[in-house]
């Protein structure tokens, strides 16, 4: 077989079912082979942020990689912010880049590009074939660090003549190695915090800490210690919902978060680091831990999360049962003129048991996820690399990697404009994902921060850099467009009737909301 | 002044006017000092791509750069594609990059990232501000590095505390170096080759050896010595019509290219490298000029072609006047079903005087380019790196750029996905553009290299990574969506009625060509 099949039949001997693809001429040798491979499905993307940004969604959920198929440097390029977030969120994700023959790179063809040193900024790991055969290898290596715990960026670049060049073979797939554990010696550190600190404490929680098994541990801990329980403000993978131990979330804005820890004299951090503020602004601050807590690091993100938690839990003589169990909640809606605050009335009273909520909602969508905190059981992810242009890929890629569950795309306008083609696949694929497209005309969010960096009185000139309201965008004809009907709805009336239409009925559909 | 405002001033007193944004969070203080400085123009685009296009259209036209305003490591990812078509282009573009305050980068903030590194790719030149007044500094260093004949790719990165810093002042604009000329060696060898070799010879022109003044002296060597005018594939501006110099294309296939170029015994290159084929292909040459002829490398990219060929007519003692100016041509257009060739013949047909054409049209946009040779007046502007996506940008920036010439954007379906924001930027400045838009519903080009790698039989799946017809694309729906008005035609009568409708109008329009 050529280098191509081996490579695709190496992924598929590894697991790896789902390619997102968004080939070109070099990369007609992957997609034959892709085409000759059984279970290994393609999924077209017109753009390659799409692409990506759906491996994403789909290795948050399906917890193994899927591969993308990208086109030479600048295909590659094009998928630069979503992998950005893809390895912010820890997810595992696999792409082959297409790349001229080796022989014909010197001749610098209008196309040709350093591939790799366009790989490197946003992977974890880039790899150049060196042969048919060595593609193969390449592709089970690719395997294995992606598979990192809890998952990787890697980057395999294909030379075209590897994929059509005869002589080659797959190769068996690597022995993964357990996620790594946590010494004694932190958690001991973590229980004698706890323990022995006087004043409020907190456990605070990111990556694979915010997965339901590892919360039941957390909660044991609340229940022994009093300890409450924090994670960081944008979740890889957030399980939540009524009955599910309840966690609170760090604010946005640098200033709110450090007041919002400030009386904590004791906290322990698993499956994350001690957070900083996302920008900084003249005079205020990075780092938002108080000075004089104690800070007990217990779990990184690549640290077994789980068997942190655990081993802290029994450690302490935890009971079994958790605190801090979430009590079905319901907010009243008021009727008339939608805003943010009934839209999060009505989404949390629909949610849909077991429910995927992609959310890139930005300034709109606060009020949502809070009100979402008791409602039936969801897992909610997040812009984790805060490169915008996440959510409605990452919708497409849950979508995939659970077909059975519906999906809920949370977006805001202004970032879903960056990866707008994501309906089309969602249309293609028929995928059940029902978005609200969050339309205020505007990049709210650097609005305040225009402010917040210390801008006075902006002119015109500056806010009309923020502003999308000239021309208004019409998301239900973009929708319509691509293929996924669209309503659009500017009061709680006709949103109420709109989601329960859509949530009712199996594949895409776009309810864009005037707010 | 802070460092932001003396590094958009510096901008400004080098003679740039324009700054097409996508700003977020990290940029607040350059928004401000955009704002703040008279005759700094400044147009948002809703992706990063949009703008790096736009700057792209911008620099060809107005031979100086535009600036680009960019969020980030990420943020400038989504824009490499086209700057790396900007590079190949040899366009003038400078690049601000804001990045985090130089003591957040440690700290590893969710949007870290390399940002030097994403750069440099698709860079001629980067460059990270060192402090405040180090800003302004880079920014007439990147100045003059954008203006290097004929333009170059010059990216400064902007860390956020540099722009916020009091104490900085702008910086004297640094004086052009004039374009590098050939030495007369090479002029001789030219001229040599031109005279002495037996059989069939041309002039392969490529870059600047393409505009109006340069065309009228190769025209002179044609006159003098029976050389034919050949021109790369893929033009950066191409100038044309009836009355100017006319010139052959070389075919994009390479074998064609090659069968093209078999019979001459000498070519002299100006403006441009020999040419290779696009992509590699299993057993065809990379390399497209006959073995055994005369090459003559007389000017590259870099060096003056104007004055190289007006060396050359000189040396030879051409004639004043070229010979193979074009005469006009009329091309009947065949009524009913609309496709490529009366498509083709229409648009020449109205084409107005003056006009400048973004012509991504790939395999739909072939006939019409043949057909305007002998149109009135115009300038042509082609996918020079062959990343697509780049034919909407770019005519939004070569109508900021030339306000009084009318746009007519070529754009082909699939190309015209990745950057289909940019109709929204059209509608907000109100550019005179009119978009047509070649719907095929088809990666058409990749069913053909399908083939040509030499792929067999290919099934279902793979053709499916081909195709862009389920679901359809109802461009109109998606162009009113973003504000542009927009018709639909399938036949040539209505394609004609649409088209002068659109050309005695101004302002932005979409027509699409359902084909």
């Amino acid at each position: 077989m050529n280098g191509a099949e081996a490579f695709i039949q190496t992924l598929k001997l590894c697991g790896v079912e789902v390619c997102f693809a968004n080939p070109g001429t070099s990369e007609m040798q992957l997609v034959a082979a892709i085409d000759q491979t059984p279970g290994m499905r393609a999924i077209l993307g017109l753009f390659e942020g799409v692409v990506t940004g759906a491996a994403d969604g789909y290795g948050r959920m399906a917890d193994k990689p899927a591969v993308t198929l990208l086109h030479l440097g600048p295909g590659l390029g094009n998928g630069l912010a979503n992998l950005h977030n893809a390895r912010r969120a820890g997810s595992p994700v696999i792409n082959m880049v297409g790349d001229h023959a080796t022989y014909h790179l010197h001749y610098n063809a209008p196309l040709t590009s350093d591939a790799a040193g366009v790989a490197r900024p946003m992977s974890d790991w880039v790899r150049v074939s060196q042969s048919e055969r060595d593609l193969a290898q390449a592709g089970a290596e690719a395997f294995a660090v992606a598979q990192s715990y809890p998952g990787k960026i890697a980057t395999v670049i294909v030379p075209a003549d590897h994929a059509w060049t005869e002589g080659s073979a797959a190769v068996a797939p690597p022995t993964l190695p357990a996620p790594a554990q946590v010494p004694a010696e932190a958690i001991a550190q973590a229980a004698a915090a706890l323990r022995e600190v006087d004043g409020p404490k907190c456990l605070f929680l990111g990556g694979r800490a915010l997965r339901e098994d590892a919360l039941v541990q957390a909660g044991r801990i609340a229940a022994a210690t009093g300890a409450r329980l924090v994670c960081e403000t944008f979740a890889t993978r957030h399980q939540r919902g009524a009955g599910r131990v309840a966690v609170e979330k760090l604010p946005y804005f640098g200033e709110m978060a450090e007041a919002y820890l400030a009386d904590f004299k004791a906290i322990v951090f698993v499956g994350t680091e001690p957070p900083v503020s996302f920008f900084a602004y003249p005079g205020k601050p990075s780092f938002l831990s108080p000075p004089g807590a104690a800070l007990v690091r217990m779990a990184s993100l690549r640290e077994d999360a789980l068997g942190a938690l655990t081993g802290l839990a029994d450690t302490l003589g935890a009971p079994p049962e958790p605190a801090l169990v979430q009590a079905p909640t319901r907010f009243p809606a008021e009727d008339g003129r939608l805003n943010s605050a009934n839209l999060g009335a009505i989404l949390a009273e629909l949610l849909p048991e077991n429910c995927i909520v992609s959310d890139e909602s930005a300034t709109s969508g606060g009020a949502a996820f809070a009100m979402c905190a008791g409602a039936a059981q969801h897992d909610w992810l997040q812009l984790t690399g805060g490169a915008i242009g996440q959510g409605l890929p990452l919708a497409v890629g849950a979508a995939v990697a659970c077909p059975d569950r519906k999906v809920i795309a949370l977006q805001a306008d202004g970032s879903g404009m960056y990866t707008n083609q994501a309906l089309w696949t969602m249309a293609r694929e028929q995928l059940d994902v029902t978005t609200i497209l969050l339309n205020n005309g505007s990049y709210a969010i650097l609005n305040i921060e225009l402010m917040r960096v210390g801008v006075q009185n902006p002119g015109p000139k500056a806010l009309s850099m923020l502003d999308l309201k000239h021309p208004e965008i019409n998301w239900a004809e973009i929708s319509t467009g691509m293929g996924v009907p669209a309503v659009r709805v500017s009061t709680a009336e006709e949103f109420r009737a709109a989601l329960a239409d859509a949530l009712a009925a199996k594949g895409p559909r776009l309810i864009e909301a005037l707010l």
